[in-house]
């Protein structure tokens, strides 16, 4: 995928539906050129409106499908913008379930245009089976006591933190909005399952010594649904270090209204001994608290209990940065 | 799949390359006319030769491949060999990853030939993301500290003394081994990744309070290449007793040189813990012990000591019986 983009949010019914694009005009605004809607989008990234023709003029090479959907489906009222922006000569991403390449129109125009169409939810590689040894280069990965709770953005944040003191950094994403932020990655819960580890080791693969890949975790290894995923990424990640990622006020596991969230110091547990089979020097470095839900006045305290209680670095990336982390690693 | 069977072990590397031959001659002898090698295979199954043309004279159906590789790839080697079983007239199917139907070779063999292609480790259901809801009926799930250790024999030896003993009980396949004996079932690894636990939540639904799903395990908690897929397993099956299966003289985990096998007693408390997020009153009933390599002399005092420390019975389902496992039951 090349950047830099046309960011397409359509007929986005609320901002929410609009966060996979957010996400790239947050973490690369550089390679941002504008923004699509449709008529009666209620969404906005605060950046320049640009037609197709007006975007491909300014110099983007990719449009983005960056609004969401339940059902994961391109919408028909979509179509004839996206063929635009093939016409246009745009090459066109999506990471909706529904294929681009599957819609007879958008296939065709790319074929008589000579674009690519990107569905990067549906892996088109052949991976192999993860072998577990070990490889060179350093490894972190974000890991949850639930699935949604911000470990693409504290990826992305420790990412940008180890660059700014001038480490050697790459992000690897796992899913598909990190892979429209990325520009490439693998979406890890749509590979088959045979071939998780060895997925995760092509995507973060040999390395110099000091460089370090920052790698994208997914769901939990307390959730009854993903927990499969999550150990297959921690084995094949190899990390050196974790970092755990925890939003305190929520009540169940994410959409299981009878599951409970795990006791956060047995998760921590927990995944530091799964993560030993494959790197036995792996370290828990701190927790990345998504505390936008807590009330100004609760976030202090409760960040301070949770770590005298853990013993390690308690911060929200977003509002504290993750300085204290990046100062754990080993 | 239309039985006898010609059984292909094609250039198997070693007996445990043969193991889908081997389980479908072991435990459904009837349904198989006989074997088929390359030069250099270095398995046997102990059952009459025959060419294609000679087991299809001799009233054979189908021929399975029954060999099988790392990667799960369909052998250049094997081409010719499987396209003269379906010019004779035979239907050929398989449970490697790579599909029988995408050899164009095979493809065109089969459609001038009328025959079928079956490739068993493509499920063809869609199925959902897992629940983790606590459903009727009783699970029993083998699991192991490797792979390849006797993991379907275990549970297929269960089945069969639950229902000596008046148990209802049914055996249920998640390889291809144990598909071709079933005759159905769901090659888990093969599922996409996102859908390993509600796969399994599938394979052994809700069932009648007294009723025993005994399922077959895959892979282990502990083989950095696959523990994902067992995790997914062990969360789908839900299980109420476990079987943890053993072999005793393995110096690494199969494929893996350089992984040493894990502790038993810890392989055991991980399961147990792993899978207490499904099903809280989970139990360890015993081990099964492939002591098929061991000394005679050995095995007696092997189990001995191996039962004194774990505290659960320990047997060779081959040579004693699953008798006292069952004895175990919650």
């Amino acid at each position: 995928m090349q950047s830099p983009y046309l960011l397409f949010i359509g007929d986005a019914r609320d901002q929410l539906a609009a966060k996979t694009a957010q996400g790239v005009a947050d973490w690369r605004p550089q390679q941002c050129l504008g923004q699509l809607k449709l008529p009666g989008c209620q969404a906005d990234l605060g950046i320049n409106e640009l037609s197709p023709a007006a975007a491909a003029a300014a110099g983007a090479r990719t449009m983005l499908v960056g609004v969401a959907n339940a059902g994961g489906v391109l919408s028909p009222a979509w179509t004839e913008t996206i063929r635009a922006a093939i016409e246009s000569g745009l090459d066109v991403a999506s990471g909706l379930h529904m294929k681009l390449a599957d819609v007879p129109e958008l296939a065709a125009a790319a074929a008589d245009c000579g674009r690519q169409l990107y569905d990067v939810r549906h892996p088109t590689q052949e991976f192999s089976v993860g072998t577990g040894r070990p490889r060179p280069g350093k490894r972190l990965l974000t890991v949850g006591t639930d699935c949604s709770q911000g470990k693409m953005y504290a990826a992305l944040a420790t990412e940008r933190e180890m660059q700014k003191r001038g480490l050697a950094a790459d992000f690897r994403a796992t899913g598909q909005s990190g892979i429209f932020i990325a520009g490439h990655g693998v979406s890890i819960d749509a590979v088959v399952s045979d071939f998780v580890s060895g997925a995760v080791e092509w995507l973060c693969p040999d390395a110099q010594p000091e460089h370090w890949d920052v790698v994208e975790g997914q769901g939990s290894l307390f959730h009854p649904s993903y927990a499969g995923v999550s150990l297959g990424l921690l084995h094949g990640a190899q990390p050196d270090a974790l970092v755990m990622c925890h939003e305190p006020t929520r009540r169940h596991m994410r959409g299981l209204p009878d599951w409970p969230l795990p006791d956060i110091a047995e998760c921590c547990a927990a995944n530091l001994a799964a993560a030993r089979l494959t790197n036995p020097l792996v370290r828990m470095l701190g927790l990345a608290v998504n505390t936008s839900a807590l009330a100004e006045a609760e976030t202090g305290p409760y960040l301070e209990a949770l770590e005298a209680d853990l013993g390690v670095a308690c911060v929200d990336p977003l509002k504290h940065g993750v300085g204290r982390l990046v100062e754990a690693l080993p």
